[in-house]
């Protein structure tokens, strides 16, 4: 039994999908959420860069006493979550590892699909995975640079002649490979899922890193032996690098909670 | 006569549209250029943190002992110039007043357009620049958010049809509104004019904001006698606040000159 908060931080607002599926699993576990706004987005960054600001997003989070760390950027997870896992001093989750066994256990004819920002493609930490797990399984990914962009500005909808556009170049080669599952590897992309299946077809498994973290993280606590024990709901603090304004409304909607009056702006620099 | 070189900033690349005129127009002066490549961009951010990042880049120039500073951010010379300029001790422009003096002079039915990035648009600073040059004139502005984006991931081709149906959709009120002059307020933006000129028609003056600053810039340095009266080539210092490699690639490409060997990576924070 463990009374300190869980630890969650991205890049900007995609972890909150990872912070909803945790909320829905451990309702009564305390959690802090850092959203790095001000800087957002770490994908089209160079991996020093992206490692210089990851040690200071999890700098903040173990200030605040926190049992358990979950790095819920898939940039982060895939370019730096070996320099940063070890100076933790708590069990840190990236979201690279959940969705590369689930996305293995998953696929009938060992081709998986991986899209990500060009940072977490490039770092090819999601290839490393699943050949950890099944060498046999072969992984085509593919990297989405204006995905983020696109879901950021509200374009999402399937019927978006620009979005599936884009969509139709990105996913060329995973559908030219055949894959039967993609890892949506950023957490952004559960906000395109609809113009994803709509390119893809039916017939391809797509999965969420962000809720399949969650789902992982869980388990692990508990066999761990770190969740809190509590019968009552947990206190949920956000904290962002740019105004608290279009952060409230926007985590509202990824949560579908209100969070107005527990977002605290602060500088990590 | 004043030696001192001319110091230019930016979010990120954009700025080089700029600095790319002003070597034509006065090719033996010193120029420092920084681009804040490490916390692009800032058009998506609040107005408070684009402030507080605009005096760190602010800051940093001066330190270089310019002796004019171009502002070639839109989206800072819209909501932050009277905060930076009064406090630099040298003079100071941004990029709207030039291109809102040429779009009020070029403009034959009294309609002008602006596009820029949301904080350009939202702060009305090209409205109330062309309502003191002159109040008659009607001034219709879209945001563009996505247009960055396009831009920095190379999608600016006129023939490609998510970048045409984006555009379409963000220039309708512009279209609607029969502008025949439009500000493209973004130093980005040039890099999709085939795009956005292909949507509005001929018909539509585009003016670059960038260059014509550049225009402007070189007038009044001459006015005020601050040219350096050289005539050897003047010499190009850039900076950036993440990785050279991909500057040094690119910003070759805006420039149409090699700048390898004179970019320096630097920290704001």
């Amino acid at each position: 039994m463990n009374l300190c908060p869980i630890g969650v931080f991205d890049s900007g607002l995609g972890g909150l999908t990872a912070v909803k599926r945790l909320i829905e699993l451990l309702p009564n576990e305390d959690i802090v959420y850092l959203g790095d706004t001000g800087r957002v987005p770490y994908g089209s960054r160079s991996r020093e860069t992206i490692i210089r600001y990851a040690r200071q997003d999890a700098a903040f989070l173990i200030s605040h006493g926190i049992k358990a760390m979950i790095v819920a950027c898939n940039t982060v997870s895939s370019a730096a979550l070996d320099l940063i896992a070890p100076g933790a001093g708590v069990p840190t989750f990236g979201v690279v590892e959940p969705p590369s066994e689930r996305a293995a256990a998953l696929t009938k004819n060992g081709r998986v699909g991986v899209i990500g920002t060009a940072a977490t493609v490039r770092s090819g930490a999601y290839e490393r995975a699943i050949a950890r797990i099944n060498p046999a399984i072969e992984v085509i990914s593919a990297a989405c640079p204006l995905f983020v962009p696109l879901a950021e500005s509200g374009r999402t909808d399937a019927e978006d002649a620009a979005v599936i556009a884009i969509a139709r170049d990105y996913l060329e080669p995973i559908i030219a490979s055949g894959a039967d599952t993609l890892i949506l590897g950023c957490t952004h992309y559960p906000l395109l899922r609809d113009a994803i299946s709509s390119v893809l077809g039916e017939g391809v498994a797509l999965v969420d890193s962000g809720a399949t973290t969650a789902d992982y993280v869980a388990v692990r606590l508990r066999e761990m032996g770190l969740l809190n024990g509590s019968d009552t709901p947990g206190e949920r603090r956000y904290f962002v690098t740019d105004i608290i304004d279009g952060f409230e409304t926007q985590a509202s909607r990824f949560l579908e909670a209100d969070v107005s009056g527990s977002v605290r702006q602060i500088t990590l620099e």
